[in-house]
């Protein structure tokens, strides 16, 4: 049927477009990441993110999508932040390893789930 | 530090347009529901599943993202989509049993959750 080709084709360009958007946002929390990292500033802003939630529920209620769903959605991007900053965490704690400061303390594990900047 | 404030704001840009596009998503998926009922085309088609899948996977990978996370993606937007189908059939079962034809078998159970058109 046209009508549903047509909407599945909608649908298509707007996954095509999440999936762009998503790889941008990931490529700016990562230079948060390095940023931090490179200036000594703790890992988590508790503040920062309930901001975001706060937020997001409010833009969800403008776009007539469930609040409750637009956190779930910015919890399950944190998650994989997360899984990002300790595949970072992990690299530099393998280089400090390996490196001349082979005898320094190993690096902290990662920040917890709710103190990553994301 | 004006960097990192930079960086957040461009975040909080991309996690608008992020929640105003899944609201679009939203609007299309529920006119594919609703077109489906009209023409009593079954709810699922596998094969339309798949083959997102394999193409949000690909354009993961051009837009250097984890194909695995893109695939996960989907999954959750589907999760959310069968949760809004499923509301949709619940709403259209009350309807039935309360209206002209209560005496009617009830409806099916929504469509399973790999035979949703998402």
């Amino acid at each position: 049927m046209a009508e549903l080709l047509s909407i599945r084709s909608s649908i298509d360009n707007i996954d095509a477009t999440l999936v762009f958007l998503l790889a941008e946002r990931f490529k700016a929390t990562q230079k948060v990441g390095f940023l931090k990292a490179a200036h000594r500033l703790p890992a988590g802003d508790p503040g920062r993110e309930t901001a975001q939630i706060a937020r997001l529920r409010r833009l969800a209620e403008e776009a007539h999508l469930d609040p409750a769903f637009a956190e779930k959605f910015l919890n399950f991007i944190i998650g994989e932040v997360i899984r990002h900053h300790e595949a970072i965490a992990e690299d530099h704690q393998a280089a400090e390893n390996n490196g001349p400061g082979a005898n320094k303390p190993l690096l902290s594990s990662p920040a917890p789930s709710t103190a990553v900047d994301a």
